[in-house]
């Protein structure tokens, strides 16, 4: 297997890269669901059979990682080793069971004059995904593209390039084995930020192109791209306790919106609790995340509540911790809440606790977020928990997608007319 | 009335308008499709009782007009007179009849946890607009806007100035004796330059920026935009006339998709001929066209075949007319038909005529845009024709919508989800 792009054309720019998948496009699009299924079934067993490789090109890595001393997290996230590799070969086959969105009828009727009017599910084309130093988002996307019928060109963190290259070749060469053109698959990770440069001036080449990654990295990406953009990403979660919120119900959920997976973007980052409710709810619910090993930074009256609270300041309203941190508020009323957080919300996920129906549903009719819940965690925005199979990401805007993406919001569609010589009078 | 913004606000920048367009959105978004029907009603009176000061405002435009020479077409489009007023009224009046798109439930499940999940339509929040010197796009935007819940921010061009300005005031004074905030039609007309450069840097105020007008316009939209654009309009159209199209089929549609309307969008501007069919189709398809006063600009094959045909330069294949002339090329396979697409089409509209029912569907499977036809006249493409009663535009990109636009198209959707304090496992 060569690591090489591909030894017999004569690639030279991030341009010739970006024409090579939007020709490949026009065949990933004609593809069939099995013939897809079957390509990710190759791509899945090719990963667990270049382990060696994959592994030695991300010790290189995760070596250059610590000389330059990126951190322990970051290292976490690039590293692969055997079981890692296995599970994204799993991930692949996943995605490969998935059901097909490509040519679903999405409506149609009969025009009165007789034209067969359809609107059919089609692939987007080319979707570009610029992203930081994960490698699994380079399978994953890449599974992600070819199961929608897309072609893919991928730009991947400096700190993964050898591992994002062998993985990017095992991937090419095992398209090749079912005789699909590997230039489905691209990346351009080679021409450092020239290549981010060309996904996001890449119009005409690019249909959309997906952000992963830090809210800098997609604060960038929306500024500099002329290509349609898919946000995804960053979120201030809030969770709100109302007044009538069950005790049980306020710490559960508080708990597990914080503390099953800090690190991820549906994790809540701020509790704010209504005064009447502070003195019965402020105390528990403090012990509780404390007793799990989270810092609570709390505002004046949270502190004077309860022991140990960090005095919170007004950054700590905007910040996405995504660690053991929380902010807790208290807000006077549900108005204050509703105020809060349309000021500081990233419109990923909030959630209420609340048994007063009014509040509950005014919360869900008011809050201008993705996902707003009444007493569950926000740890449920998640494709897999929406039944989704996969995720490619959650859509913080309002364009296209919105919340969780699964494999149909990598698709746009086309409108199919079938006459007799009709014409317009 | 007066045509002043507000009175009542000290209001001095484009950012303060878009600030309170952000405002009132949150007031559209909750008003019953009643109100909105009803404001929609009061806005088409308003129009049809002020029809004396639009048209006297309009005066203005039009001397300003003929002063600066800006020719005989433009001059058409910018003329209101008391038929035309009656006929926005009438198209307000449409678009209030039309089914509210907001509250749909597009689709949702009980989780297996017992949370129940609802994804409904709700209100992008702000539309923008720009577009250019037709003051009907003004009154058409606004009440697609307001219909579909949203708060919209309009940028017309300088050209239509004083009519648009009376227009909006006319439209806001309406809102306002509603009891519905006015702010929820903004204009940034009088900032010049600098109002559209605050639409397409007004990320976190617009939701999403709707440019009708030239490709010049639509081009610079797309580039400088930072925030989502949905792109209308530029149609490089194409009928492509297969070996085996019937002659009737062949005259009727090209000469409906040019003559029928030739200055709108989906009028055709280049037939492709297959070789075999060339000498059958090209005399009578070019004397039908002839005979409506079309210009055919032909390559040598069509010009060997049909007296008086213009011979076609590269630049013919590339052009949008929008006028009653013509491109005509004969291509040797349906392959080189699909080539000449791929490389010229805008992706709008293209049609085949064909009895062949294997080149009808490879053409409807290959060709990537947003109609594609067999055997029917390429002016279908069209919100009223595809039944959506309005039409907010024909989107000619891939994301969030593409083809003819109608209200569901103005909306984005958010996830509801109802639980009982469930918290993930």
């Amino acid at each position: 297997m060569s690591i090489v792009q591909d030894p017999r054309v004569a690639v030279d720019t991030p341009a010739d890269r970006l024409r090579l998948a939007k020709d490949a496009a026009r065949i990933t699009a004609r593809l069939t669901s099995a013939e897809k299924a079957a390509a990710l079934g190759a791509i899945a067993d090719a990963l667990v059979a270049n382990a060696d490789d994959i592994i030695a090109a991300n010790a290189d890595d995760l070596a250059r990682g610590e000389r330059d001393g990126i951190g322990r997290s970051l290292l976490d996230r690039l590293r692969l080793d055997a079981p890692r590799i296995a599970g994204l070969a799993d991930a692949v086959r996943a995605i490969a069971a998935l059901p097909d969105p490509v040519g679903e009828v999405v409506r149609g009727h009969r025009m009165p004059n007789g034209v067969n009017l359809e609107q059919v599910r089609v692939p987007f084309g080319v979707v570009g995904a610029i992203y930081e130093a994960r490698p699994n988002v380079t399978v994953d996307i890449a599974a992600l593209a070819l199961r929608s019928g897309n072609a893919v060109v991928l730009r991947g963190g400096s700190a993964a390039l050898a591992s994002n290259t062998v993985l990017v070749a095992v991937m090419r060469d095992a398209l090749e084995r079912q005789g699909i053109s590997p230039e489905a698959i691209q990346s351009v990770d080679a021409f450092g930020r020239d290549g981010a440069r060309a996904l996001m001036q890449g119009r005409g080449f690019i249909d959309v192109l997906v952000p992963r990654g830090s809210a800098g990295l997609i604060e960038t990406v929306v500024t500099e791209s002329i290509v349609p953009v898919i946000e995804t990403g960053a979120g201030n979660v809030h969770v709100v306790l109302d007044e009538s919120a069950p005790e049980d119900w306020a710490r559960e959920i508080v708990v597990n919106a914080k503390v099953q997976r800090p690190s991820v973007c549906n994790a809540a980052e701020t509790v704010l609790v209504l005064r009447a409710a502070a003195e019965r709810l402020v105390p528990p619910v403090v012990a509780a995340l404390q007793g799990e090993g989270v810092t609570v930074h709390g505002d004046e009256a949270v502190s004077s509540l309860a022991p140990g609270v960090v005095p919170a300041t007004e950054d700590d309203w905007a910040t996405e911790y995504l660690s053991l941190d929380i902010a807790m508020r208290v807000v006077d009323t549900l108005d204050d809440a509703l105020d809060h957080i349309r000021r500081y919300s990233t419109g990923h996920t909030e959630s209420i606790v609340t048994t007063d129906v009014r509040n509950a549903e005014r919360f869900l009719a008011e809050v201008d977020s993705a996902v707003v819940l009444a007493n569950a965690s926000t740890r449920f925005t998640d494709g897999g928990e929406f039944g989704f199979g996969a995720e490619v990401g959650i859509s913080t805007q309002k364009l296209h997608a919105r919340g969780p993406m699964g494999l149909p919001e990598l698709t746009s569609t086309k409108w199919l007319g079938r006459g007799a010589g009709q014409v317009r009078p």
